[in-house]
């Protein structure tokens, strides 16, 4: 393993202080937890708190701030934060009007940000929430009953972080998530697996002329292994999944996230980009928003998702609504 | 070679295309050409060109915006784009008040945007330049007379743009630009080697428990390889490195940019910085300004480098004005 680390058991905690002393004017560490919380909150609007197991970074830490989260938990790396720990995130993001948590659906997440609503709710906070499952790879995985949330969660932060700022109630978000998660739907490729660093070795191994489609962002197997193909093939097939999953017409609205998955240089993510330019003007779609970036990693694993919004309402506002954060 | 390209003769010209395609509002591609212009120039200021070859993104078409540089040339990967290009950039940025260009010290580079600055100069507008000599690895190089430009170049981006936008003149900016480069110092480490589309493979090869700092940023040999560290041994070899350069005292004001070189997660770059974070503190420097992420990357290459810039001046305003380009 070949890493620029300490030792293994100190990558959160050393990673944690890393982060919040680059970004201290936006973010802090709540003492020796995992939770990363904004410097300053906004009284009387909903909290936002998403998080999960850490190896994903910029997410969830980096999009904490005005505009989108106001509490990150951090769990190991590949592992769900205890319910101790989320619930006293939802304690500071509490601002008096409630607090909304977005939880990938992972059964570790669900599980653990489910026990900590509940205990937050026996303390008076009234808490509501949304499970992320975007990625439309597999049904049911190695962490996941269900489909697995991905990469498309960052717009969910970013939807849902703009309503609260601009002071929407808990019930408008809550109505308004569940708009919003059914509509958005990833899929990507991996060229190579991820390192977690208490492991010590690749989680699973592909030839030098091997790609693997739907690859989970912890590993988790897709739905197939292929020979290496040129960047215009891979929107292909990613594309045409989305399309039978959304079954868009021409003339509808969405917005498109190229989400790099670590190793994957922006050179290759922004290639791709383009050929999915061209399909999308094939399908007669009209791309109002687009972003290309490393926003969901799996540690240093390469390749890359699609996500594909269909946007409606006043979400493209949403979308384009100003925020402070280290990473949107 | 595993990447998600096309043919690797339109890697540049698919990859500017996806950018563009991406960021519209921000920026725009002339023609088939390398250039990458802002959307919007503002009339009146001083225009900043920078570029170079390509392989290095976001860097440097990722910093174009208000606030920062009005084009960017974009040579093939790794080769220094071509004069007449180069002039066209300057032609484009020039808003009446002349044009500046910011170089990093690679042989082709300096000779082609000096060809391009004497052109200019002939259609009568007024050009100045500097040459960005960062990295203290080593002295002379592979493609390069003296000390390469590397990472650093982003600050000098940062903090010259800043000043152009605030409608400082063309003399101005050349003092400012001959105070600032001196002051910028950075150092990298090397996991792996980079490999570009058109060779297919990487240009050098580490041992599994191998590093080799100094590296340069298209692959030229640094200063020397030895096995892998903890990331605390890295940051004291950097740290210790910049100190003899720079002759910092205690209480001096700094500004710090990691810098990923384009396959290192912000995993590793935020614990590294938390290493530097305890070096800064015995050495009772004051860190005013700090940056994390790949700003100045080397395609696919496994590694960081560290930039110090000792602050004077009112440096860090210029740091803080606020930009609107995709990467900053």
């Amino acid at each position: 393993m070949k890493k620029i680390i300490n030792r293994t058991d100190d990558v959160l905690t050393e990673m944690l202080d890393g982060l919040t002393y680059a970004h201290d004017e936006l973010v802090a560490r709540v003492n020796e937890t995992g939770i990363i919380t904004r410097v300053q909150h906004e009284a009387g609007k909903v909290g936002l708190v998403s998080g999960g197991g850490s190896g994903h970074e910029p997410a969830h830490a980096g999009f904490v701030g005005k505009g989108m989260l106001n509490a990150a938990v951090c769990g190991e790396v590949f592992t769900s934060p205890t319910p101790d720990q989320i619930l006293e995130a939802i304690k500071l993001a509490d601002q008096g009007s409630g607090v909304f948590l977005i939880i990938k659906n992972y059964s570790g997440d669900v599980m653990n940000f489910e026990m900590a609503k509940d205990l937050a709710e026996m303390e008076g906070i009234a808490v509501e929430s949304v499970i992320v499952d975007d990625d439309i790879a597999v049904e049911d995985s190695t962490y996941t009953a269900g489909r697995r949330g991905v990469a498309g969660t960052v717009l969910v932060h970013k939807i849902l972080g703009a309503a609260a700022d601009q002071g929407r109630t808990l019930a408008d978000i809550k109505q308004l998530a569940e708009a919003l998660v059914p509509r958005v739907k990833t899929l990507g490729v991996a060229l190579s697996g991820a390192t977690v660093p208490g492991v010590g070795h690749p989680g699973f191994v592909l030839e030098e002329d091997e790609i693997e489609f739907g690859v989970g962002i912890h590993g988790e197997p897709g739905y197939e292994r292929t020979k290496l193909q040129t960047s215009r093939m891979l929107a292909k097939e990613i594309v045409g999944k989305l399309k039978k999953e959304v079954q868009w017409t021409a003339g509808d609205h969405v917005a498109l996230l190229v989400n790099g998955l670590g190793a994957t240089p922006l050179m290759e993510q922004y290639i791709f980009m383009n050929d999915v330019k061209a399909l999308m003007a094939e399908e007669g779609l009209i791309v109002a928003f687009k972003k290309v970036g490393n926003v969901m990693t799996a540690i240093d694993m390469a390749g890359l998702s699609l996500t594909l919004l269909s946007l409606t309402d006043d979400w493209l506002d949403l979308l384009h609504y100003p925020v402070q954060t280290i990473a949107w």
